[in-house]
């Protein structure tokens, strides 16, 4: 990846190290346009209010040369590790401090990068405080917020249908493949340039989503869902989603910076995956989950809607999930690596990752840019080195 | 213009009061899109560094009742004047304290809003900075920091030709013109959809516009001048012009807000037009001029640059400028409203002003929507008014 040819350098860059909108997001340009999203698409701000950032008090330790057994067999160290994955950033959290803080590839502690699909763990979380404020009912139909769906296939769906991804709603999400409902969408929220005869709105095209078996069947991920929850919310509450996560969440966990989501031609932010924040902001949102909800000393998220995120149930978890994740599960927008220890995980195509070990007392981030959508070798790498670290660290505590 | 119709209002906003990448800037999107041009093009950010806010004292005073004659000869009050002209911020500081702060629209106080051509001071003021720094020779031809604009009408202009708008180079400036330049210009920079056969790089475009006349002529004012002033400054210090003004000058008078420019797809900031702030930075950034280039105790711009650009020569001040502002001039892209006092503007269409007059110790800025580009008695009326206020001011004083 060092010999990556830098993207977008020179006054102009060459030609053909500018990214375009039909391949921004894609290797080599995504080395680049993670952490800078904002200079290639609208986007919408999500304020951190005027309150305290929280500091989160560092220990340095040097963690480099903590070993793991990879996927081929052979062991290889942290620092090999990071440098072989395409790390932008990497951040450790051990019992409230920083242990090690990491950034690689120009990024910086005030770069805001691109996490894809973490955001659907994000806008879950504000969901969850909405519900337990009475503002939405998770058993309702999603049209007392959304009339408008009765016309698609979630006409008959409620929210929390929705929210552990078991509608019965058709969407083809296999990244890369041209003919894929993915793909298209990325024309729908401006993530492409617009086409003839494509809606220029993710909410127009939801309506066009038609229904391929019962709503509450097997767990079956799609994007498509999450932006069904945002618009739920805004419906709900009469507030932008930009609005919604920093006044419910961004104002209060001690964010140290504005973050923000790409919009859509009608301004509608992609709730699915189209945040962007700093390293140690995400840190501190994994931070809320690992606290049961609580920062700065406040209960922020319900916490039983935090605990109810690491149960689920592994009978509806079907294939590849089950396969790619023995023991774990899929609950209200976050992905649970282990039930029995209740390690759940937000997760991003392109090396996206927050992980929280409550038993470890750990969070973990890296934010990544890596050459293809999913690497599997690359994911199980990362899981076990993350778990290496979290040996280290107990062994230390 | 209060019946003007919500835009953007909604989840999603009926597509009749969504703004499209047609029409974004026109009338009536220009009421919702000056305040969130982010949302609309892509942009980079400049940074206010990590520095104190210059706090600006407030000393409210009610100024509403304050009268001037208008162009109809009728007699207008402040408060009526400002509704009637689509004002969304109106800022008086005097003697360093804040004495009128005024929001409409939906504005507030961390609103970045629209400023046009305000840009072009902006940055002229980094360039005064550059070669006080000794990195520009003003008086060297631009081909020895851009050697490919020796392919354009540019290849035997000097910076000075283009810092006062007197290259001989052939750019038609009339606004709303489909056939004129500046319309195919939108196109160039991002404002407007990409357009087969038109650069999508503002450096590329730069390189196609021929020489009509001599350099050195007389003033003519046309934008892209500014941009082939960011252009050498690039060059000159491999830095990006965001860069440059948050280092020269965001970071160091004290401002609130990060601001932004619009890019256009080679990652350009659109330097003569695309800057986008907050109105007390505006403000800070029209105190900085009122002091002699001073700044939170520091002498931020050289005295002798700032001194200059209130200094011009009516003589090259042709038609139609003389006409409309006799007694005024033009300076390294400031408008000198008035030699005699010294009293200078940073513009922009649409109704965006910061006034500096020395001799009344105020600095005004307005930001406006305008429904036209040009309004002749909006702008007369704007500055008797301002006249006013600063009589009024020193009556008191």
């Amino acid at each position: 990846m060092s010999t990556t040819p830098r993207i977008m350098q020179g006054f102009p860059p060459p030609a053909a190290r500018r990214p375009t909108l039909e391949n921004w997001d894609l290797p080599p340009y995504n080395r680049w346009s993670f952490q800078n999203v904002r200079r290639v698409l609208p986007t919408a701000p999500v304020s951190r209010g005027a309150g305290p950032v929280d500091a989160l008090p560092a220990e340095n330790l040097d963690l480099s040369d903590v070993t793991f057994v990879a996927m081929d067999n052979s062991t290889r160290t942290l620092e090999r590790f990071l440098a072989e994955t395409y790390t932008d950033g990497f951040i450790v959290v051990h019992r409230g401090r920083i242990v090690t803080e990491l950034y690689f590839n120009d990024m910086t502690p005030s770069t805001e990068h691109l996490s894809q699909s973490v955001a659907k763990s994000l806008v879950s979380t504000v969901c969850g405080i909405l519900i337990h404020d009475g503002l939405l009912d998770p058993n309702a139909p999603l049209t007392r917020y959304v009339p408008e769906l009765a016309r698609s296939g979630y006409g008959d769906a409620t929210l929390n249908h929705v929210l552990d991804m078991r509608s019965g709603v058709r969407f083809n999400e296999t990244y890369g493949d041209p003919d894929a409902d993915i793909t298209l969408f990325d024309t729908v929220t401006g993530w492409r340039p617009p086409r003839d005869g494509v809606p220029q709105s993710v909410y127009d095209y939801l309506l066009t989503l038609p229904k391929e078996r019962e709503h509450g069947g097997d767990f079956k991920y799609r994007s498509v869902e999450t932006d069904v929850i945002g618009w739920v919310m805004e419906r709900a509450t009469d507030r932008h989603l930009c609005d919604l996560v920093s006044r419910h969440v961004w104002s209060r966990i001690g964010a140290g910076h504005e973050a923000y989501f790409t919009v859509d031609r009608a301004g509608t932010a992609l709730a699915d995956g189209g945040f962007n924040a700093t390293l140690r902001d995400y840190a501190r949102f994994g931070l809320l989950q690992l606290n049961d909800g609580r920062a700065l000393g406040q209960q922020i998220v319900p916490r039983d809607w935090v605990r109810a995120c690491r149960v689920g149930d592994p009978g509806i978890f079907g294939e590849p999930y089950s396969i790619l994740t023995p023991g774990g599960a899929y609950s209200k927008q976050w992905w649970i690596r282990d039930l029995e220890k209740g390690i759940i995980q937000a997760r991003g195509i392109f090396g996206q990752l927050i992980w929280i070990d409550p038993p470890a007392e750990m969070v973990v981030v890296k934010l990544s840019s890596w050459p293809e959508y999913l690497m599997p070798e690359f994911s199980y790498n990362t899981y076990r080195a993350i778990e290496a670290v979290a040996r280290e660290l107990g062994s230390k505590g």
